[in-house]
């Protein structure tokens, strides 16, 4: 079963989206366990700071290195994969869910999403991941994208195992056209050759080749 | 005042994401409105039916167009832009993003990730976005993106205006590495230069180019 850590300053707002989708699907299957952590429970400070502003000046603030390696230090084991949601990291991608996929313990560190001590990606982190070119305000987004990604990877999560056979990204290509009923709404029709039932014209049809 | 209409078919997941996040932040200052509505409450059926099985055969099932229809008529005026949340959509980035922080009104679709009926792409949808080239469950956690996305750029929305004039993604360059107390933790330490007081050091050494 795989195991997931997450490491958080917001840990309310992993309550929807892992509580009502495949994720809950999944966890009530037993096939991903996943806890959320706040980070501010390995401050040290009597202000439980996690954070602070940078040296050589700039905007904002940064999560503090000896915070986060306490974390991960107390829930890290031997087979751990620690990765970290960062604006600068390496783009994601359905190869990258895949392989996490087959993973048996994640931590996924959510910090402020341009503000981690960089000795974190130099020294804590095996992995800094992006989740696109766009920049949000911290990593606790990201890290439900790369969860839900993985967990309907896994064997038994989703309903229809065909549907990880044939959907797009594995090859890399824009899936075909979907139509369902009704046939005809508001003068807009579904193609004739869907309704046609020749199978041979229909996978044709819908083959990136056409 | 940016209003956001959300149609989901599980509105529970935007709970946590939208009230613990820079987005409550900024729905209390009144810079943004987002309403989250359920796509069910358009069906038209007595099975209250939201999706069904593809023409010509497939797997998954496919969001119905008769009912996004109804609901974005419901809620669309003169200066609505119609967005389609679908791993098959154009790439979101920054740039896009801080295209639609001007708009005045914006309705997300989210719907199986990869089975709204195409009548929807052709017909309703002003926009088709996808976040990246990875597939999630549904278009939730992708609506849950471009709004962080948006919400941060809108003026007040941070408290540090300064942070989005210096941030990466605008220039389309990664950030400098960021660092903070302590200035020596478990041996590793701050780069010296960042310690030196030089500002022009300082900025040479941060810009892409050193």
């Amino acid at each position: 079963m795989l195991k997931v850590d997450i490491l958080t300053l917001f840990p309310e707002m992993f309550t929807g989206p892992f509580d009502h989708s495949i994720v809950r699907r999944a966890t009530d299957k037993s096939l991903v366990e996943i806890k959320i952590h706040n980070l501010r429970d390995w401050a040290t400070d009597k202000y439980k700071s996690v954070d602070d502003k940078p040296y050589g000046g700039g905007p904002g603030m940064v999560i503090r290195v000896d915070v986060v390696n306490a974390a991960v230090t107390a829930l890290r084991s031997q087979r751990t994969k620690v990765i970290l949601l960062d604006a600068g990291g390496k783009k994601f991608n359905q190869k990258k869910a895949a392989d996490l996929s087959h993973d048996e313990h994640l931590i996924l560190i959510c910090g402020h999403y341009e503000g981690v001590d960089h000795r974190v990606h130099e020294h804590i982190a095996d992995e800094v991941i992006s989740i696109g070119d766009y920049v949000l305000s911290g990593g606790e987004v990201p890290a439900m994208v790369v969860v839900d990604t993985i967990v309907r990877l896994l064997p038994g999560a989703l309903g229809n195992e065909q549907s990880l056979i044939e959907e797009s990204h594995n090859a890399g290509e824009a899936e075909y056209p979907q139509y369902t009923r009704p046939e005809e709404y508001n003068g807009w029709k579904v193609p004739e050759i869907l309704l046609s039932g020749d199978h041979a014209k229909i996978k044709k049809w819908r083959s990136p080749a056409q």
